[in-house]
């Protein structure tokens, strides 16, 4: 999992777990937790970039992102 | 969406988008990327939080986050 920690900080994604009422998060969780959301992210990612080719566009928009997550 | 500027950064968000083959990525469709990923960690966290309190215990491990994504 060492891929993850130079792609999305682990601070903010404790801090959501912290957030949803935890006592304490130990830290093989955080890692597991940073993996987790950067797959779910490059999924949606690479869906969101094949819609704007479909459409012809170069640019991904928000309408891109908001249909690839359906 | 101003809400998820202080959670997780925008940079490594939009990042994943051009590592995806994005050539050019608005604004608002890292605006949205970034609320969809904080909107899909926090129903994990909420998850593995209450499979953490289920099995007894005061600290989510990384077997609750695996758990929770299933």
């Amino acid at each position: 999992m060492a891929r993850n920690i130079s792609i999305i900080p682990k601070a903010p994604i404790a801090r959501i777990l912290m957030d949803a009422g935890a006592k304490r998060v130990s830290a093989e969780a955080v890692d597991a937790f940073t993996d987790v959301i950067i797959d779910i992210a490059e999924e949606i990612s690479t869906k969101a970039v094949k819609i704007a080719q479909h459409s012809g566009r170069k640019t991904v928009h928000d309408g891109d992102i908001k249909l690839a997550v359906k």
